[in-house]
């Protein structure tokens, strides 16, 4: 069952940012773009929209900006012919993808039980 | 700077699984309803509507019935008068807010560092 994992009472100015603060991060996108940039240490723009499966032109550019901003993404223009932007990760962005690493496992650890929830849930349902 | 939290070269039917569970799982609001049922243990829909801080009844119902779906919550109708419903986390949504605890410890950890970076962010776009 383990301990609650945070403890608001202790400040509610604190609460307030860090909930503030996982509702910016705790979003499918950032996960999925931190963890490409992870695994791939720099990426263009074009090598990040074909990592991050499923993900529009426009959410993309949301995403990383949003990600820049935060200071967990590092984004370089490189003036070659033709110039190109590239992404990496900051101190800041390995830490919170390291943050995230036990959702991915508890994700991957879990599919299976989730995937057996879900049918148990909709023959209730249908039943 | 830490290995890959994640390697889905491994089994491209087990990545495709994991980042649909995860694109389920990594938002504010579910993060946020495990927050509050790992403190209170079992909330009734009002109490946990305000507990959440900021959601819409519709959202909360639909974010309850997708953890409920995922066998992260029990939702359990008292025939009391007058009746009421309740929630609680099964031990699967234990375990996710055990594995989510690193990034709440992440975001209160850095609050500081973000607010900064946003400020510098700011500044240079205006600058």
């Amino acid at each position: 069952m383990g301990a609650p994992p945070y403890h608001p009472e202790l400040d509610p100015r604190v609460e307030a940012l860090v909930t503030e603060v996982i509702g910016r991060v705790a979003d499918k996108w950032t996960m999925i773009v931190l963890e490409a940039l992870t695994q791939h240490a720099v990426l263009r723009f074009s090598e990040l929209a074909k990592e991050v499966t499923g993900i529009s032109q426009k959410m993309l550019t949301q995403t990383v900006r949003a990600m820049e901003r935060d200071g967990l993404v590092i984004r370089t223009v490189r003036p070659v012919i033709p110039p190109h932007v590239d992404y990496r990760l900051t101190d800041l962005g390995h830490s919170l993808s390291e943050a995230f690493c036990g959702v991915w496992l508890w994700a991957e650890a879990n599919v299976d039980r989730i995937e057996q929830a879900r049918q148990d849930f909709d023959t209730r349902k249908i039943g």
